[in-house]
């Protein structure tokens, strides 16, 4: 979902597919790849002889060592087509390990379900890849799974709890917690459950896609074990007749689903093309959550690299901002450099180019497109974080074009580094690691979140609507306001804001590119993510569940005697 | 579900918990484990330091080694108490390994979901288990979850199918291929799916628990990844308008299932407390499926040991039948002794007596009882299998007791030994070992399936029902008559029948012990399994989703901050 469009966009000079430049590398043994890191074999959990869990208690044990410095890659507001956050990851990652520095990128982990619908992986593209992509792709380590257990074991105490007398007064109506599977099904994503004498209570239900479940956030920001029990245990199911809130440790349910996902915890580690270490651990959604990988995998990173390099999902917007002010604000990380990825392509659609013309060279469009990325900019220099632009180039991409993104966006004081490592590896993201490092190393960086804790909850998300999307102001019903009193009131309060909006405009219309202005943002519903501690603000249609395509990838698939896989790229 | 019932039940002379005896194994790196069979390490695809699969091809490139000897191990009728097939084939393979023979065990993989209703986990028991128990109970390998998902994948392609315009012409009121969730879901037993414009068309569906999944039996019975592909696009999901079968590759599904299920069909290679190898791998029921771990595990054991000990579910008449008629039938497997396992508390039980009454010494009631175990004994020898009984001793058996059992199956030529492997070990059952060795390598076996494949379904349902559950007849209404004829016409005619019925007793009434005669086996429904290549004949009300108790095994779980799990066990 978060990261589906990312490998099929930038240039392809050469015939190799994906998944053809994957199996020609030359993939080195998990162990190889700790030993990079110093991380001894004991303390690694291995998962075939290329994916390994790095185990807890060695984690641990790192405590006390100084941080790398952690460099964020975001991206302008998303045009259909994708601009390539992941291979600009991985390219840079490569580049700075070329360059001879201790460096680790952290990815996000992909969701299995959405691959059978359509066809398109999540480790990246070309020759800035995560291996094994097809294992990354399909089961990996099994963190999805996990946490699809853990989420429908809570489902079931909820209805066992109701069958047996509803000692707690479950309103049947008011269960917010949904099921989940990793599945694109559109079938359930409104059931009818509990039905036949001796099933329970018959009920209104449905599943969403095991990303989108809060327990993936959880994960994602837990920082030990009894984080994550003590995180799970504040999850709202649902409300008592009496609108009580009812929780996952009034149905006794924390511990086990803590006993669920206790491996899923330990991050994972696996490499790129080119033998950078690279965590690839949780994949929360970027509206409906936070969308970055997870805290105990950019943790560990920064205990055993100079450099981390990570990713948040959509554009700078919405997953930067929400980075900074739910990641980074809750986990005390301060980010020392941010990579904005644009790409000429998407400057000419934001700049009013279709679809259809973004082959033909436009050096106005480009120019009036740099509106957004502008934005973006200021945006994150508003953090305290200092931004370079990073541009994914394409075959199609003219110098002309090139030039003016370039002294466009000088004028804010911002270098533009063009790249190449879709095509060229790591080699095409060499001068983009020089300048990251010099921002990094230079100690410009003065993060601060864009909004303190005690600030009310209403405010937090004007903050955020007017200081980042430019927004006029925020709206809603008289409903919703009583909402957020209530959650206030509930103790609620001082939690960040997590807005779940369209990722392609900052206002609220998904056709408006560019840099639009004088726009409101009207808050549909309001919902409160406790375990994962923020509240959910949510600014349009948001699907938790995807439907299958008339003609499903899956249809296209098969292995070979021999093992081999085709069709899944 | 099907193996749960197989660890609280033996005698515990010491206070230590199967989990405490469980952890302070010695338990050696699982590359070791392989050395032993000599499996090289690049063949070993680990998960954890003390879990590996073994790799398809190096599998291959055994088939022209000699296999082992094949040693069932299987029951008399079962009692609630539970009797311990699994612990007497783990103590039956260290006693063997302990005397210096080539051994492995292959046991089925216990289903994650069902740990979290009652207590109890499915890895032996006391001094008789498979380590680490923890994880086998837990996510494993991986395995179910990945039936779960080639299975549900499937589901969402019919409904995506009919979603978009239903040019296959699938009744939505005939389809036959529910949901699957590795969960105890009482409120999904019956759902209306569906709902809502825009996610398809309404229709009454349901969730079985997964190991009750077609996909399973699947697994259990695929010699390779061609056949595992060609069974997946056999299975029949629902009937077209005018009633013609729709399979998984009409859907084209097929290919992607086994995309999903290609690292599942990898034998799973785990070690007992005294670090005999263990194949644990494929768990399906042992009444709408034939109970039985993979043939993949059972044939790559083979080629490996020389002596492979393996058990079926449930007592003789349902686990072994379908093991020899199924199984051993379809992968041209010639068992060379089988252990039937008693205890004499069971025998009190068909000898008449109640729970509450099994303490005190009753000679008779287990000379009674030894009706039931006569029968299993006879039932075996029928299939050219020669038995031996063990008897798993309990500190409340007296010696009258067990003098009275080796008399009566003294008299059938049938030789009983005495087992205290639970509290023993390896060494607790080296007189056992010593007589399967004896009968195993005596050549005295001539395996023979009970019926000729061409025989007709009706007669072969009565041959099983008559030779081995000692029935008068089989019964069905017209239209079940009507669907097996169908089904014979469909060319369906030629494979094996498997019986789901009542595991406690040889009739279809549970509560009749002993050895009753005269009785009819009414056929209430007859379902086609033909992807997994057998038909199921529904002899009774069998449960395919079980529920929650009132209060879950789940509420007492948790992890400590060390990742230790409390609770499970």
């Amino acid at each position: 979902m978060n990261a589906t469009t990312n490998t099929a966009t930038a240039p392809r000079p050469e015939p190799a597919s994906d998944i053809e430049i994957a199996r020609a590398a030359a993939i080195k043994p998990i162990a190889d790849i700790g030993e990079t890191l110093g991380v001894p074999w004991k303390a690694m959990v291995p998962y075939g002889h290329t994916k390994a869990k790095i185990d807890l208690d060695y984690i641990r044990s790192l405590a006390d060592r100084p941080d790398g410095k952690l460099i964020l890659v975001t991206g302008l507001t998303p045009t259909p087509p994708g601009e390539g956050k992941t291979t600009t990851s991985v390219g840079l990652s490569d580049a700075l390990s070329a360059a001879g520095r201790n460096v680790a990128a952290c990815l996000r982990e992909p969701s299995l379900g959405p691959c059978f619908g359509m066809k398109g992986g999540a480790a990246g593209g070309g020759h800035a890849q995560v291996i094994p992509m097809e294992d990354i792709n399909l089961h990996f380590t099994g963190d999805i799974h996990a946490i699809g257990m853990a989420h429908n074991l809570l489902a079931a105490m909820i209805d066992n709890h109701m069958n047996w007398g509803n000692k707690l007064g479950i309103d049947p109506r008011r269960v917010s917690w949904r099921r989940v599977i990793d599945m694109n099904e559109r079938a359930l994503r409104e059931i009818v459950a509990g039905l036949g004498a001796g099933n329970g209570m018959p009920r209104e239900d449905g599943f969403d896609i095991t990303v989108a479940s809060e327990i993936m956030a959880i994960l994602c920001l837990a920082t030990d074990l009894e984080d994550l029990q003590a995180r799970l245990a504040r999850i709202v199911v649902a409300e008592t007749m009496d609108r009580q809130p009812v929780t996952a440790a009034d149905l006794e349910a924390d511990g086990a689903m803590a006993v669920l996902l206790k491996d899923a915890l330990m991050p994972n580690l696996v490499q790129t093309l080119e033998n950078t270490p690279a965590f690839v651990h949780g994949g929360p959604f970027a509206n409906i959550a936070h969308g970055c990988n997870s805290v105990m995998a950019t943790k560990t990173a920064l205990k055993l690299a100079d450099y981390v390099v990570t990713e948040a999902g959509f554009g700078a917007d919405l997953g930067a901002e929400k980075f900074f002010d739910i990641k980074c604000r809750k986990a005390g990380l301060k980010p020392a450099a941010a990579v904005i990825v644009a790409t000429a392509r998407a400057l000419k659609m934001h700049g009013g180019v279709g679809l259809d013309d973004l082959k033909s060279e436009n050096v106005t469009a480009v120019r009036d497109g740099c509106e957004n990325l502008l934005r973006h900019v200021r945006n994150i220099k508003a953090f305290g974080v200092p931004p370079v632009v990073a541009v994914n180039r394409f075959d199609t991409d003219t110098d002309a074009e090139l030039a003016a993104i370039r002294e466009v966006v000088a004028e804010e004081g911002v270098e533009t580094v063009i790249c190449t490592h879709f095509a060229d590896g790591g080699a095409g993201a060499a001068q983009l690691a020089d300048t990251v490092t010099a921002l990094a190393d230079g100690g410009e960086s003065d993060f601060k979140p864009l909004y303190p804790d005690e600030m009310p909850l209403w405010d937090k998300i004007r903050t955020v609507a007017q200081r980042i999307y430019a927004a006029e102001d925020i709206t809603a019903d008289k409903q919703i306001r009583n909402r957020i009193k209530a959650l206030e009131k509930a103790g609620y309060g001082d939690v960040p804001v997590c807005i779940a909006k369209t990722q392609y405009s900052f206002s609220t219309d998904a056709s408006r590119r560019g840099a639009p202005t004088g726009h409101t943002i009207p808050i549909r519903e309001v919902r409160l993510s406790a375990g994962a501690g923020f509240i959910v603000v949510v600014c349009g249609e948001i699907m938790t569940m995807p439907g299958l395509p008339r003609r499903p990838a899956a249809a296209d698939m098969g292995v070979h005697a021999n093992g081999d896989i085709h069709g899944l790229f």
